[in-house]
């Protein structure tokens, strides 16, 4: 954060937008950091889906410039005995509870924010109470706004060793072949497999009993309604139906075995 | 606004966020206040329901920085004669019709944006008319952005009496018990009740035939698909599903009927 | 952008909101324009559907203050031999695929992003390529950000001639009534027309075997649940039911004819 300049935050939870939670926890933020930049990931990861957050952040945080502040709050375990986290990994810094959430980090340094260190500032609104239910207003926004303002990461909670690791799954080789899965379904329909560009572009893809071969450039190379595999913008074989949704058409989802000849 | 630094203006509507409308006024705040902070706290209000804004506001408003601007548009009464007010309440400023959206705020200084003053800025946008159905934009946009650019609340309008008063349903006692009812469903199916801390946690809550109870701090306290009530993070009592919803479970929602021991 | 601020950026999309593909957008502007300020039109446009896109931005565009940076991508041609423009008309500036959804502009230069000029700085992501379905983050939103930082036009790739026009339809006369269409549906099931108030007002509209008359100045000029017609905040007829939707109550959709004596 140079030259007194404040940080982006970004927010990714599973709170909806129908709600005014994450204006609360925004709020929160914007009391420590009052210059802040909010940017929005998504508000619309399925309640409790630790994986689909993981899947969204390690996407799109090394987008935003170093010193960036990951605010990602899919919390099942809020209010149990889990640890809320704060760290620095590759220049950026993430806040979020201790369930998963960050497996895609590399080396970095981590604080729980639920042990304060005797010259922590506290975090409690004044006047207010944490609740034992909304840490993400209660205890990561003030967190992640601390940071935005340039409070040191060792000022908001005692070390701790490195976060729960439960990393999104990797392709494995089986009799020759690249096995991999399903990891996320976007909007759209479109599988979005863990498959690498390792794969063979003429064998394209198995999901199921059907091959969609070979990998294209983009979905506009086949006619509308046709399935199509390329590689995504998230570096991974994608699974689409040109104007339509692969996921209703195959009728898979999350989880559905990819294959490729290696 | 102190320093010259411009406001935070937060936006609650019924607008959804399929349109372009929420846009349209943003443009008209940014136009009178270039700097200012937006924060949406939802715009999915369903369509005129004045009273689950009035929750939402309420619970909002007073996590943001004294000086906020809080632009609230659930008009179902547009282009009628209700009123069109701004006002300044404890330190924060409110702006949207009179038809209850405002009935939490306590003391106050209130004007109606329909009768200007004499030399009153004319809030028009330049070569353009009030329409008779979007005030969110031609009228209540343009005050709130005056507002966060530092004007005079009293530029804007003429004085008037304290806003229209329908606060949401307090809790009762009858023979001894607290009577309060459900007054908001959020978007896990959580149901949000009137009733305080002041109900008895061992004596939990009764919702039609089913008795929820001890209070519990958190909904991770029961298992997996178990009912759970609690305080929740608006400090009233919530009644859960752990992992799942609570109005679908009850077949219940807003109005419901939910009672405790005193 | 004088004084050295930098510019509002509007994002318009069929992306949605579940994934995170506008927020890797939003941190490929703020690369480059740090100081920007993001508005988000909507990002629920129907997939591919770049009429609706053009109604959404012809309306919005003209509120934001000039030197404004509209980025507009519902791109079903991503990746195909579809221009990728930026332009400036009118003071404002335009930034997406060719493929009409900037038909509502005026005179304007506008240069193809994807045939770079000799001295244009390179818009990859360092270290990152520019993927094939994905324009909006690679392609257009650097553009974007370059645009809002005060760049040249000029700088981002070479000049070409005026953009795709497809435009809305628009009203005709026949047999000395106006004939128009439904030419949006927006959240609330109301229909937008493209007929200007050069319609009767005591006349009217007719719509199927439906008349809906007079034009009132709003909705809430009739009983709930009755039809209504009015001049909309758009300036064009709308049908709508109050506290309903018309587009249910009608069966009709965009394209529906709708009529009107002259």
């Amino acid at each position: 954060v140079s030259g007194g300049r404040q940080a982006i935050v970004t927010l990714l939870t599973d709170f909806g937008t129908r709600d005014g939670y994450v204006a609360e926890m925004k709020a929160r933020v914007l009391e420590r950091a009052r210059e802040a930049t909010l940017v929005d990931i998504t508000h619309q990861v399925p309640p409790g889906d630790v994986m689909a957050a993981q899947y969204l952040l390690s996407r799109a945080w090394h987008r935003f410039p170093a010193g960036t502040v990951h605010l990602a709050v899919v919390d099942p375990g809020v209010g149990t005995d889990r640890r809320a986290l704060a760290g620095e990994s590759s220049g950026h810094f993430f806040v979020g509870p201790d369930n998963g959430l960050f497996s895609f980090t590399g080396e970095g340094r981590w604080v729980d924010l639920l042990e304060p260190r005797g010259n922590a500032p506290g975090l409690a609104h004044p006047g207010g109470a944490v609740s034992a239910t909304f840490h993400g207003r209660d205890v990561f926004a003030p967190a992640a706004g601390a940071l935005a303002a340039g409070e040191k990461l060792s000022s908001l909670g005692r070390e701790v060793n490195e976060p729960r690791r439960a990393p999104l799954p990797a392709p494995r080789v089986v009799g020759g072949e690249w096995v991999g899965e399903v990891i996320y379904v976007d909007r759209f329909g479109t599988l979005v497999t863990n498959l690498t560009r390792a794969v063979d572009r003429d064998a394209g893809v198995r999901i199921g009993k059907v091959e969609v071969k070979p990998l294209r450039r983009t979905f506009g190379d086949v006619p509308s309604g046709d399935l199509v595999a390329f590689i995504g913008s998230g570096e991974t074989v994608e699974i689409a139906v040109r104007d339509g949704s692969a996921a209703e058409r195959l009728g898979v989802g999350c989880g559905a075995r990819v294959t490729s000849t290696r």
